[in-house]
């Protein structure tokens, strides 16, 4: 302990793990007297427990260390030393029989010595905590011949257990080698939840045993399906990279595509979503694509239950997704049986509270933790009472008001899941996607307001990293926070965009959930993390994952110059409304007090 | 005549153009009696007159229509009719000498018969229109065997002449197949010019052969640079597509990178852009990166017209950029022999003014039409007088203010050419770059803000589609509008966000600018316009241009359904503030009055 103490308290902590080299996200602890390398031995080798993902992932990393030879942008101020090559990592793991699931253990040690002489040591208590380590070893490697950060120690435990990505499969289609890509993208951010939206009203592209009608025609085609195969491979792929696969079959709204098959247990499928003379209210669905199933008809609970066994069968996660969000009165009352239930003084939330009632039972006896959107508890119209959900068995997603419903939630007594969309939203600010919006149609000159997005503006990475998502909670709530989740929904994605939409972006939750935000001082960590996360990208690039760029590459080249030194509220200060300083307009925008 | 004013009234225009079949940009004149197809024959065969140019489209084109077989998501509701395959479309051109360049004819005729017992017909003035009526060819090819839409007459031509994409290559850098790939996709959309902003302050990557130190110091590396092959290599490409190379060497400001080879010709380069205790006014730079050449150093011209004479060689156009967007005061005030020159009385402006004396006459000579940035004209704090720039030799190019800038430049008998950044800035609404930026450093709850970009929205495609270059200009002005360029600046852009970043928005500006954004009522073309981009961005995929998607598949299979009927405007008197409807905060959004 003294000695870790006075290592400690000599080498400034900030400089150990940024430059010279970079791991992302930032350990917890790193300890590096002296920063230095050595040679990757070309005979180098992992020894490790057998164990099948666990082997995988070793040959894996054992051929990307070999074979990289990343070469950093900022060249390492690293001394190469003489020491024999390292020509071997031990794992040792505690127990190699944990499963991956929610809260198991993902710690790790890592212990580079200063000479090959000795081996490289990783100890973790799961086989899930040693892939965490072999990535950050895998990182600390570079250079041609293959070199390695050397004489330092790593411990290292993640904040928050639920560190995920939302993709939305429906609205547009990815084909599995984009899924793929994206849960090694997670993985090489220590990402460990995948939240698979698969179906919505707008395509059913999974396509289920015991339901294949529902793919059949609910999908946008033969060539955008994903089979029992597909789903297969992708949540062993998961396995062996350490990332959960959480599916989720939104219902009761968001339903529509599931009409093609079922047009009878689907209320106001096909409609104009939002017909003239109608008020806002008064919606069919909150954006075009229009349905939800009927709780009162029996044979939905048939169709519901054979999804749930199938999603069940296929996905072995112990968290299902059930939806739950943006239940729209008017889409319900256009039924004729609901509208005999309410004449007779029944309430649209006494239907949900059927429906939930109806599944949830069933899909925890299937040993599962169920998990909402928060809708189903906050919505103002149409929600249940917390004496359905019991807190055990059910999470709740926010995803409205950033602080304010997670503060609602946990007071409730619910874990929650974070992804606010003001903060963790990656779809937003590119603009509205329906036609003949006359919000455009202004005459030139006018303001051209926010772009048309619900959600505006763009989550830059910085609104993610800086996003606190306990804030304002007192411990006891903060510990039912369980992570977060951000989240591309894809009216305005696919194929040609979801590398770049969601990278770099889900890297600065991802360091934000893993270690932090903020220096050991409780300072945010900006003008550091800007150089760091830069570098990441440019290797996330090399290893074929199309992050957008942050900066030039100037400011990557030359660090610290491409930061600002001036605290905006005092900018403010100086050229806020009614001082006679006031800039021209375009300097305004260039400072955002436009 | 007769029989065509018959045709005319007898087909909506709307139908014809939009669906069946589409046509991006959509053509001036599309006369279609009966919406039918015909096969086209396997031996299908161009006849034209001798060009190398329009030999290696016609080739181009041919390999096209015989191999694309593009399936459209909504199939045409067209009868194949059973005449005879089109076997051979003539190409005929009044003047096959007329040169690619500004003002060159680019009208054309189109007529496919019903029947393949004829020959279908392009007649164009020049070359440039042939290759523009080619393309209108080969989007009305489709399915597999390959149909052509038939019995129809076509007949186009542009609104305005100057019709572009700007690209920097500086802030990150684009491999030269990025460069081609964008040419190609430009000429599938009948843009006309690609205006390279090739260096700037961050890296200087084009090889001159008088100067080759400049990009041997000041380029981003070895494999970071475009040779006089690659140069080559791109005008040709642009030729063989119909496209404009026009080259922009900013200067004397966004020079930084020339201080690598030659720091005595450069003012305050490699110093912190602004400085803490600096006012924003007495900035170095307007961000990251600066520099700017010294007008009272005679080596200076010694460089600049080495360099002029290069890039005057390598690019054959007759416009020339020669930036001089951006000078900062504070900048040249740090060099002592300018600091001399003000003490005895003198003023930047006559800086600027000796040394665009000293260079606008020598690019002139070399039978080149300059464009400068606006502020060369505009700006607050350093301009020129209208004296030293003959509007026969000048054209003035805006970015700022809208409508307000370009009234401000054709009222003083300038050309102009419209990158207004409200509307035609690819690169905004993505957040900032600098790093350490306090703006993002708020707790959570607070309003996100703008994303921290200068020129937040983001431009969506309809912002882009509606925006009226000639707004508020009599008929006298509005000739003096050459037409427009939408601009990526590579800030936060690099190749894995070019595609998406520039298509289809580029398309949205490419119809406005061709056929305009209304109909024939002069009304807005909207939900039309939204279905049919929609169309042409899945073609333009599938011809390998990444353009990014504008709403769900499902909008495409449900024409109309992803609309919206309501005027914004009445829905805000409904909902507005101080109302008793006031939905709640995420509806609110949803329709953008949060």
């Amino acid at each position: 302990m003294f000695t870790i103490f006075l290592l400690c308290s000599t080498i400034p902590e900030i400089s150990a793990v940024g430059y010279p080299i970079n791991v992302w996200p930032k350990p917890t602890t790193f300890l590096w007297t002296r920063p230095q390398a050595i040679l990757l031995s070309p005979n180098f080798t992992f020894s490790h427990p057998n164990h099948p993902y666990l082997t995988a992932a070793v040959n894996r990393y054992l051929r990307q260390v070999l074979t990289e030879h990343h070469d950093p942008l900022v060249k390492p101020r690293l001394n190469l030393t003489s020491a024999l090559p390292l020509s071997s990592l031990i794992i040792t793991i505690t127990d190699v029989t944990s499963p991956l699931t929610h809260g198991v253990n993902e710690s790790y040690t890592l212990t580079i010595p200063s000479s090959g002489s000795s081996n490289a040591t990783l100890s973790a208590h799961t086989v899930w905590g040693a892939l965490r380590g072999l990535e950050t070893f895998s990182q600390l490697v570079y250079s041609r011949p293959s070199i390695v950060a050397s004489g330092l120690y790593i411990s290292d435990v993640p904040l928050f257990m639920h560190r995920g990505v939302v993709l939305d499969t429906s609205r547009n289609y990815y084909p599995v080698e984009d899924l793929l890509r994206l849960i090694k993208a997670m993985s090489m951010n220590k990402l460990n939840v995948f939240h698979w939206h698969i179906t919505d009203s707008h395509s059913f592209p999974v396509v289920l045993p015991l339901e294949p009608e529902l793919a059949g025609k609910g999908a946008y085609g033969e060539e955008m399906k994903y089979t029992a195969e597909d789903v297969k491979r992708v949540v062993e792929f998961g396995m062996e990279y350490g990332v959960r696969i959480v599916p989720e079959i939104d219902m009761p709204a968001h339903t529509g595509s599931w009409a093609e098959a079922y047009p009878e247990i689907v209320t106001c499928a096909n409609m104009f979503w939002w017909p003239a003379e109608v008020e806002w209210a008064d919606r069919f669905a909150s954006e075009p694509g229009t349905g939800q199933l009927n709780p009162l008809n029996p044979k939905t609970y048939e169709v519901v239950k054979n999804v749930i066994n199938d999603v069940a069968t296929m996905f072995p996660d112990s968290f299902y997704h059930a939806g739950a969000d943006e239940i729209l009165p008017n889409c319900w009352k256009v039924d004729p049986s609901i509208q005999t239930f309410l004449s007779k003084n029944g309430t649209l939330s006494q239907i949900l509270e059927m429906f939930v009632n109806s599944t949830l039972p069933h899909i925890t006896s299937l040993n599962r933790t169920v998990i909402y959107w928060e809708d189903v508890l906050l919505d103002s119209s149409i929600k249940v009472s917390p004496s359905v959900l019991p807190p055990e068995n059910v999470i709740l997603h926010t995803w409205n008001n950033g602080p304010n419903n997670i503060k609602k939630v946990v007071e409730s007594g619910y874990r929650v899941i974070v992804s606010s969309s003001d903060f963790y939203y990656l779809d937003c600010g590119h603009g509205g996607f329906l036609g003949n919006d006359s919000q455009y149609d202004q005459p030139p000159g006018t303001d051209p307001g926010n772009g048309g997005s619900w959600c505006e503006p763009f989550k830059t990475w910085q609104t993610i990293y800086n996003y606190d998502i306990t804030y304002g909670l007192n411990e006891t709530e903060s510990k039912l926070v369980l992570g977060g989740e951000v989240a591309l929904w894809s009216e305005q994605a696919d194929s040609t965009v979801m590398d770049p939409r969601i990278w770099p972006r889900a890297s600065a939750m991802a360091e934000a959930l893993w270690s932090g935000n903020r220096d050991e001082t409780g300072k945010k960590r900006y003008a550091e993390a800007t150089d760091r996360l830069n570098e990441w990208r440019y290797r996330m690039v090399t290893r074929g994952i199309g992050a957008e760029p942050i900066q030039p590459l100037w400011c990557v080249k030359n660090p610290g110059m491409c930061n600002t030194v001036h605290p905006f509220r005092q900018w403010l200060k100086h050229y806020g409304p009614g001082t006679e300083m006031k800039p021209e307009r375009k300097d305004m925008q260039r400072l955002q007090i436009g």
